[in-house]
């Protein structure tokens, strides 16, 4: 029978992580022990109090729907946490509510049409990639390189006005590098951006998991074509929860933004966002949580950092987030294919984060200790 | 400044309700107190155990992500309650789970290029229409009438012949009409969509909450390119919690949906899909909920009908669902905004329905009885 899929269905590739994810599943069931190094899903166990606000919730019956662009409570909520941890006043009507990997593809749909480009710096989270071929934007990867810790180099601002991207997205703090952009670089990014009339994806995902102090957020920046991205998912190790929002103070983007949401989930789940609203507004409790998964994963990273002479041979220790990008020196794709088949170790081939980065892996390290440190051991033993 | 935003940005027209359900807000902010009409948004408390299994799944430490496609637990769970509720056997390779509204883009995306056809049975479902004008897919519009019940007469299949559309869309039980299609109508349309080789997404949503004893289900027919579409919202009455899924059996549209989902929202919420795994397991309480609601809609339906004198000589009482379809002889739109400003009664205007009912609006019955009686006594009086 001739199925006759779309065009859209034979671009669709997924994220790279979860492919690995469902042939770890497989090992699994089969009674196999699996070392997941391949998904940012956080180990930690979240604080006991956002499950009693969630079970609160739930028992004071919220199972009716919200607005698309999410409750006000929540949103509220978000300012508030924006507030207690950078320093920054919002407005919920800022505020959008949803899955944070799902404004990536609201973003780029309410920005860019078919054929128009994105400018991506890489290696980057693959759901840039994917969202964008999915709609048939191209992509204009802009590579970094180790030697300058994953920071673009000043020829960006060239391409930028060259290349005239629709969109640039950015991520600092980075997934996979752990790289965080400078004030001065930001700065300057949104200037040649402005000239150039580009709207900016910045996806701050990791900001409450940066170990130095020079972050440098978005949020600050005026340019009404900024929207910023982020998630409750890393931070307080709720990734299954699937709660994250984006910032925008273009009361247009954020319309269109709410109509994309309504069109396409109606709204994200009433309890969840009740839940953590209502947490979100303990202070000190946000602020302690914050501080100590930050810790835990500086902890992790310094220990696999000093005991791994490998690591400390041949990698620099991510200044954030909780991956560690590999070099492996050969194709990444047969290297992570053999790791899981042969050791049960689950990494994400390089080149799901950008064509320049074939022959390296993704490996996080926000699982159980012992199984970071063990299935990093046989990862690197591999080198 | 110029936005540029996209042009698909500016197709986006969301869901009606949603719209008049941030008005209504608007009012109940400033004290006012609303008749919900609009939404099909149960009131019924949902059984207590499905929030309990959905606490312990919390309690249980269920904060991760989970395959794209949805979780075993899940998958094997839905197509238990198929057997228990529709005595038909599934396996779980054949489901994928995710907010129902969701799977509509899902299906359109995946199925149909932009200018293709799909043809669109109305009045339907509002996500239908806005998914569809979002990927800038054309619809044709079938409409059918109150006289023949809403039921699609035989030109149908002519029109099916003539216009050669790459999808349609059914939907038995209706939203909002509550028609029951007939299996020697369904089994037609099978035989006719086989013939001109179209993809066919049909909405169970409903198929538990029919009044009588006639309702088919295309989960019944194997013709590969049949997606059956359904959703806990209604029959568990947990519309908040977003839990919905699709089930085909081409191997290949569901490799496609899986990727479509990691690429847009990595996965839905995990803890949610195992609590209502649980759930869905416990036999006995399902049957019971299943008809608790099913009764519960039918005892309002026939109250409103033996009391309300417009309803009695003017509308055919449902046949399924919890929507009443009134035609106002008038804008619908107007109408619909002089009731929610002068009278507090938020209902939905025809047009979001289909073009061809500018003079209709729609009506649910599942919010609060007393609220429900009201608000349609007012909306009556009007007409």
């Amino acid at each position: 029978m001739n199925m006759m899929f779309s065009d859209l269905a034979h671009r669709l590739v997924g994220q790279e992580m979860f492919h690995v994810l469902d042939k770890a599943g497989v090992i699994e069931r089969s009674g196999g022990k699996v070392y997941h190094l391949e998904l940012g899903d956080p180990h930690l166990p979240p604080d006991p109090v956002i499950s009693e606000c969630i079970q609160n919730s739930l028992n004071n019956h919220q199972h009716h729907y919200v607005p698309s662009s999410g409750s006000l409570e929540y949103k509220n909520a978000i300012c508030n946490l924006i507030k207690i941890t950078q320093n920054i006043d919002l407005e919920s009507k800022n505020i959008i509510a949803a899955t944070a990997n799902y404004l990536i593809t609201n973003f780029l749909s309410i920005t860019c049409n078919p054929s128009e480009t994105v400018l991506v710096i890489t290696p980057c989270f693959p759901s840039y990639l994917a969202s964008a071929k999915m709609l048939n934007i191209n992509v204009h990867e802009f590579p970094t390189t180790p030697d300058n810790g994953y920071i673009p180099n000043e020829t960006l601002f060239d391409t930028i006005e060259q290349v005239k991207p629709k969109a640039i997205i950015v991520n600092s703090a980075n997934n996979p590098t752990g790289a965080v952009y400078s004030k001065d670089f930001l700065l300057k990014l949104i200037d040649v951006a402005k000239k150039n009339n580009c709207w900016i994806l910045s996806d701050e995902t990791y900001s409450l998991i940066v170990y130095g102090d020079n972050f440098y957020s978005l949020l600050n920046s005026d340019y009404e074509k900024v929207v910023v991205l982020s998630s409750l998912s890393k931070s307080f190790s709720i990734a299954g929860y699937r709660m994250g929002y984006h910032v925008s103070k273009s009361d247009e983007f954020n319309s269109h933004s709410n109509k994309f949401l309504s069109t396409n989930i109606s709204c994200s789940p009433s309890f969840i966002q009740l839940g953590c609203a209502t947490y979100l507004n303990k202070n000190e409790l946000v602020v302690k949580t914050v501080k100590h998964t930050k810790d835990h994963y500086k902890l992790i990273c310094d220990e696999l950092f000093s005991t791994n002479s490998w690591l400390k041979n041949n990698l620099k220790q991510p200044k954030a987030s909780f991956y560690l990008f590999i070099p492996v020196n050969k194709n990444g794709n047969e290297f992570a294919l053999n790791l899981i088949n042969n050791d049960h170790v689950a990494v994400t081939p390089g080149k799901a984060f950008g064509k320049h980065f074939e022959s390296y892996v993704r490996a996080t390290i926000c699982g159980p200790k012992s199984d970071v440190i063990e299935g990093i051991k046989i990862l690197t033993s591999k080198l």
